[in-house]
């Protein structure tokens, strides 16, 4: 029932995950120069499209590995052949370290930290499996959800290393910061962001604990971290879909343009005078935040429940029954966990057609 | 990595997705014995529960079949050996109708259908396959989404039978009914839907249509379409695990209680004095008719985006890092989705026993 390579992107049924390849590997070039031309190291955030095959694309553009947020993702991207995993998460059940330390032993794998708890727990099963692996310790720049506070960060350090562990650096992320709507708001946030690492980093120093590394940075903001002077590696990950929602942020200065990519191939299947309906509505796509756009069309998308979209007219008439609508996601991470396969479709979303399917390796990896 | 029947539930991984199956059975039996009592058929939502066990449970309480939203769907509990599926919404692609047919083939199927265009094609594709379905003409009766006018059903209903499908009835089903907080609200709204209905029965009297069945309703408002006189059959699916948002109705005059039974089992995996994390967010439950409920502490719950909940302390202080936090979600159908399978929990949550897994065999069924 998938679609194979060559079929025309006109035959693939409704509704579909659908990226637009051209607009993708621009996407992807355009954040691995401005790593480079920065000298940062880049390691997307794969937890936006859960796919091995996209994680290795981008490591053959020069990423150093990629981020996930749980222990089944790593194991699904490690089944994978992603050689380079960064768990940039808590884990404190044992039964949970214990597969990660595990995993420790097939890929280079690293996990972050915010409680000494977390940390024997880890430290007990990375001693048993003998293997081992990098440690980052978190801390909450501004979030309001894990990490230890800045002034905090030192102290659980030294329990790493304490417990036998390699301290490789500050997990510092603002996910709030990147969906602030103008550049200066989203540079103010980041200023207080690197003040807290600097804290972070001044702690470390007092009690002469080496940070090999400050890891972190989103679609929204990279530009503002990679300025700071302390930041050496960048984790965004949207960059390469994009969304409703970054779109809808003023661009940041110096920024690269980033495309919209990734799409929701959708049918009208009901319609009359007034509205049309589509056959996609939040099974499809996620709504988190904020509903999708209507792609090329002057038409606004009402929510119609989990199986359908609701069309109104704006500027453009609305479609016919049976016309192909196509949607931007609102927001593509869980959208794509909505999915089991991607469709990548190449010379347009209209005239296309069909280059692969890749399937959404972690789809799902909730543990 | 599933957990095993015997399994405590204390040791299934989080988050995950739980069936209280005591709580769960006890609400199975009271819909059933309502319908029976009132001498309506019952056909409960799948697109609920999306299991071939489940559907297979409520047909053994006396349901006559199952709805569902979507082709894959029906094909995937088709695949469990479910016999008999209604198709309650429209499609309208050739290459799906095509679908539909060849499974009319294997099993009891219906369908609904909404414009002439998706008559013809249904026929075309019925003729075919040299199979037969039943299709029930869909009025819209106040959710403003699928659905002729109900003055418009009759000339519908008549092309069905010309184009030699078998006219089965009138789909009439009211979504957003189902949500109005007071049952005073929920009566009112039905009354408009059973006056459409009515409209629709005298259209169809008025060309010498008969009309088999009226079906629909929901959890929220079926003890009205029941006393209506003129449905012969409930559609109502969430009854049976109920959700956050039905939590929040007032109750119904006349309608069995119905308990929570699905939950997410999530734990804390980052505390401070002010927090505490869980490790279930939007990718675990969705949110799409509000946030989850903690179960049986008195804690708030925020959202913490895509793999994270945060927990504010309310009446009761906040839990501990390591801690077991259930939530029930707030819209079941679309939390269901998100996960592969259910573990059955006999004995309670706190200190039951994992009586069996069961697959969400129409997971990801969008097409």
């Amino acid at each position: 029932m998938r679609p194979l390579p060559g079929d025309l992107v006109a035959s693939v049924l409704t509704p579909a995950l659908v990226i637009d390849l051209d607009a993708m590997e621009r996407n992807l070039s355009r954040l691995a120069e401005f790593a480079r031309l920065k000298g940062l190291r880049l390691r997307p955030h794969a937890k936006m499209h859960k796919s091995g095959h996209i994680a290795k694309l981008q490591m053959a553009a020069g990423a150093v590995g990629v981020c996930v947020q749980k222990l089944s993702e790593a194991e699904a991207l490690a089944a994978a052949d992603v050689s380079d995993i960064y768990i940039s998460n808590e884990i404190v059940d044992p039964a949970k370290l214990a597969r990660v330390a595990a995993l420790a032993g097939k890929v280079t794998l690293a996990i972050a930290v915010d409680s000494a708890l977390g940390v024997s727990r880890l430290a007990s099963a990375v001693k048993a499996s003998g293997n081992a692996l990098d440690v980052f310790v978190e801390i909450d720049v501004g979030q309001g959800r894990c990490g230890v506070k800045p002034i905090d960060a030192a102290a659980l350090a030294q329990q790493v290393a304490a417990q036998g562990l390699r301290f490789a650096g500050l997990q510092a992320y603002h996910g709030r910061a990147q969906h602030l709507r103008t550049a200066a708001e989203r540079e103010a946030a980041i200023g207080q962001t690197v003040a807290g690492v600097r804290v972070a980093l001044a702690g470390l120093a007092d009690l002469g604990i080496a940070c090999p590394l400050v890891t972190g940075a989103g679609t929204g903001s990279f530009v503002f971290e990679a300025a700071s002077g302390v930041y050496g590696e960048l984790q965004a990950g949207s960059y390469l879909f994009m969304d409703a929602d970054y779109g809808s942020n003023e661009p940041t200065p110096g920024a690269p343009v980033f495309e919209h990519a990734l799409f929701i191939k959708s049918q009208v299947v009901s319609r009359d005078e007034a509205h049309a309906v589509v056959d996609a509505g939040h099974k499809s796509h996620a709504i988190d935040s904020g509903l999708p756009r209507v792609w090329q069309r002057g038409l606004a998308f009402a929510n119609g429940g989990d199986e359908h979209g609701i069309l109104h007219a704006a500027r453009d008439a609305l479609p016919e029954l049976g016309d192909t609508v196509w949607l931007v996601p609102g927001h593509c991470d869980p959208t794509v966990n909505l999915h089991d396969h991607y469709v990548a479709v190449r010379g347009g979303l209209s005239e296309g057609v069909v280059e692969a399917v890749w399937p959404v390796d972690a789809r799902g990896c909730l543990v």
